[in-house]
């Protein structure tokens, strides 16, 4: 009697928060989270033992720009419970990195095998609210219509330290007209929680950038002679400067395996 | 018995905008109002007579951004008691331009000898407001600095025409640093009263601009290596605008000599 054979697979419905976090958490979703649960925010993730934890988090509240936190999670708990009734941070992102000594030991598509009672997870914004907010007011995202990464650049503006964390600013650029970059000021700035305002624009030799044809991460694209490059800090940098600091053990999100969280986008402008 | 020669002259507070209109409005004060009654609202004035008033309040209600309207009167009512109890429009300006046909034909400090039952009032904001906001905000203003003027171009940007009324959008320009014109365009964004965020930045030549050092109107200054150039929509728009248009009759200020009002910089900010 092989009934069960019969069972149906579930349908996730990848649109909704909860459809895509089953989805992942089942195995059914192992790739990048770009384009899931449209409208709803997605997460960077850092996780670090306690003692590293409290430094980190000195961090972020210090460099608020690159590193916006949506949520802190409670020593050695697995749940967010403030971005996801059922979120557990060790099955709900496609697929992870785990570091040890600055180097990457495994990219495991859940974290059982490497849970402790000491972890502190944080879920930092991501730009993928604000683009979506600038989508929707009619400007063009260069990398998304040339259907590849946004440009990243090592900066010459310093994060502020705290503890052993330290190290330069990284910064995402998005070309456009200096209309739409005064929109996008306007807009980003009332989202704090998913990187602000710009740190930057029109001159990219001011920090420290020499060819914008040449980003350090991510990949590079045209800049028309209407427009003008636009830099928000970026959530490379905690990754970043966790690497640099080499903690003795560290989780992070696999590039673009982000958390899918219930916070809805609209939700997040401030005042 | 001379004793009404003993009658003390009125010591005016010109820190208040009630100060400041009786000192004007009593012929104590006849020059520039930059300065008078700091943290209150002083606005440009225009005065049409009812059929061009019609067509000038389309085109103002077109081109917010030059032509902020911070009031408009009732026909022949030389009040506005939306902008303080006591204002008459007649009196509480220092100087007025009274224009026929396009050519300034008096200068006059009151305006009794030109006063119509068909005149309506437009009080529009002006950059004294955002200016404020930007130094309490810590940021130079460099034209203050200086001493001189704000510099002032004509643009290839055009405003949005409205019956007679039709030209191009003039600018004024405000050198600084790329992070500060973000703070710039999120403090000023928040004021759409007095022309809100700057409509251009960076790059001069994209809007018809061949050569800062030559302004249109105002003075030049000097724009420093690390610094870009920050454009705003100018309330010389619409003068430059209703000159051009050569109504039969209009009432301006005098350049630099402001209606002062009640209301204050600080309300002005929307959320």
């Amino acid at each position: 009697m092989a009934v069960h054979a019969l069972k149906p697979v579930p349908v996730d419905d990848l649109a909704t928060p909860l459809g895509a976090r089953l989805a992942i958490r089942h195995g059914r979703h192992a790739g990048p989270t770009a384009g899931m649960a449209p409208g709803y925010v997605q997460g960077n993730l850092a996780i670090l033992p306690k003692d590293v934890a409290e430094e980190f988090l000195r961090f972020a509240v210090a460099n608020p720009k690159p590193c916006p936190l949506l949520a802190v999670s409670e020593q050695g708990d697995p749940h967010v419970p403030s971005l996801a009734a059922d979120l557990d941070i060790r099955t709900d992102v496609p697929r992870y990195r785990v570091w040890r000594d600055g180097g990457i030991v495994d990219e495991p598509s859940d974290l059982h095998a490497h849970w402790r009672d000491d972890l502190v997870t944080f879920v930092i914004g991501c730009s993928y609210s604000f683009e979506s907010a600038l989508i929707e007011d009619g400007i063009e995202m260069r990398h998304i219509t040339k259907g590849c990464a946004v440009p990243m650049y090592r900066t010459s503006l310093a994060t502020t330290p705290a503890g052993r964390f330290h190290g330069p600013m990284v910064v995402s650029m998005r070309p456009m007209t200096p209309a739409n970059a005064i929109r996008a000021i306007q807009i980003t700035g009332r989202l704090p929680n998913v990187h602000g305002a710009p740190v930057h624009l029109g001159r990219p030799d001011l920090i420290g950038i020499r060819d914008l044809g040449k980003p350090d991460y991510g990949d590079a694209v045209p800049v028309g002679p209407d427009e003008i490059p636009v830099f928000w800090a970026c959530g490379v940098t905690p990754q970043s400067v966790i690497a640099a600091a080499r903690p003795p053990f560290c989780i992070t999100h696999y590039p673009g395996s982000m958390i899918v969280t219930d916070l809805r986008n609209a939700r997040l402008a401030v005042s």
